[in-house]
């Protein structure tokens, strides 16, 4: 099932199920309860970010060819860090190069895994039954933040528009062995495999909910295969009129323009 | 004016404006609108944290002595980072040292500015006007994951129950020149002065301001004075059974015992 949000004939935020390119069936309540089809087909609309998270929790280094690209040892527990909840855009929105740090701005094309349900504690094992589904997520950078200016990554990577998500949250998936792609104006800069995760989704919801509560909607970035523009010689950022998508297979493609400020 | 969140006889959470220890008055609404207090006392209840941040925005070295304590040269921007929003806790409630890491569970008391309209790119002279007003916040760390075992600040300032807010909003307040101080089991271990930071409040939320949308409701917190835990010689942490109070002048007290997971 693919479970969408977009703005209705009223110009309100709803969610529903995708049933094709021109059909959504609205759903009852939102995608966190019980999710009741009503008999009633939405016209097509602007696709939103399939969620609003409380909390965007990213995974650094969580691919062993991209911690060895970017000179860190391979961690022994999954490296957290945080994304604002500001950065949230969804399917054909711009990635905005913020005027503070418009030159280093790096895509990263990652698995996205939406929580469904309040979670704690859980084992390995029951880890998945928390997930709601999987959506593509892209964790855009601004290097010179990152990696020279601040020490903390909070900064360089929660600039608005830093968090494209979408186009919909896939809840009937294997997370395990998916390709992962990025194509930036046509040309594929990332291709990796989740087979190649240190940390699979299982291991990492289950370390997640052992250090916080995971909130219904909370989404977790999951990493980022090798590739990525910084570390590429030359390097590649992303400049004003780019077109950049994120592929997860089994999922769909996530495409966002790029503009100045 | 004291603007407090708190549960009503309906158990539904609930805004008003703070009289008296006994006394609080509705409000119409959230607090972010116009506020329209209603002729009508509710029943001394149970506070809240008196905000449910979309976004806790936090600031490292802010204050000279701590940041020299800390072994940080005093730094040319304001040094960024992001507390997930399921830390926050109110007045009276537990701060849980959490069963992953329970030895090194520091204190840091602050002021923590909250903001009350959306704000973009303001300019140091208009940026005071987006805030809502002023709390005591409470930025809890737990040392050995900040500084040995994670490099990113985010997992060790994360921790549920780690961001103690309260009791009240103050909205008619001058932040420029406050006391703060952290009383620990009735020892004074914080003791320092707003007017030491080195980013205060307008330069804070006008900085903070051109890099992120700062939505209604997001929380600042603007740095510890000297005198953490971490620091002190021999180190002090928090134990099960502490009871520690973040006192901002003009405020008020912020007091939450401690307890083992």
């Amino acid at each position: 099932m693919q479970l969408v949000r977009f703005m209705d004939l009223h110009d309100t935020v709803s969610c529903g199920v995708r049933i094709s390119d021109s059909v959504i069936h609205h759903i009852r309540g939102d995608m966190f309860g019980e999710i009741e089809k009503l008999n009633m087909a939405a016209p097509a609309s602007k696709l939103l970010a399939p969620v609003a998270p409380p909390n965007i929790i990213a995974i650094g280094a969580n691919y062993a060819a991209h911690a060895k690209e970017a000179g860190k040892k391979v961690p022994d527990h999954p490296l957290v860090f945080v994304k604002l909840t500001t950065t949230v855009v969804g399917p054909g929105e711009p990635i905005i190069l913020p005027a503070e740090a418009p030159n280093e701005v790096d895509y990263e094309a990652e698995l996205a895994i939406v929580i469904g349900k309040t979670c704690r504690n859980a084992s390995e094992a029951e880890a998945l039954d928390y997930v709601l589904g999987y959506t593509c997520g892209h964790d855009v950078s601004a290097r010179d933040c990152q990696m020279r200016y601040d020490g903390q990554w909070a900064r360089g990577k929660s600039f608005d528009t830093f968090c494209p998500l979408g186009p919909w949250i896939e809840t009937d998936l294997d997370p395990s062995d998916l390709r992962v792609r990025l194509i930036l104006n046509g040309q594929v800069m990332q291709d990796g495999r989740t087979s190649q995760m240190l940390f699979p989704p299982a291991k990492l919801v289950s370390y997640l909910s052992r250090q916080f509560t995971l909130l219904p909607g909370t989404v977790i970035m999951t990493g980022t295969p090798e590739g990525v523009g910084y570390f590429r010689k030359p390097q590649a950022f992303l400049h004003d009129g780019d077109e950049v998508t994120v592929e997860v297979e089994g999922i769909g493609a996530l495409t966002n323009p790029v503009r100045k400020a």
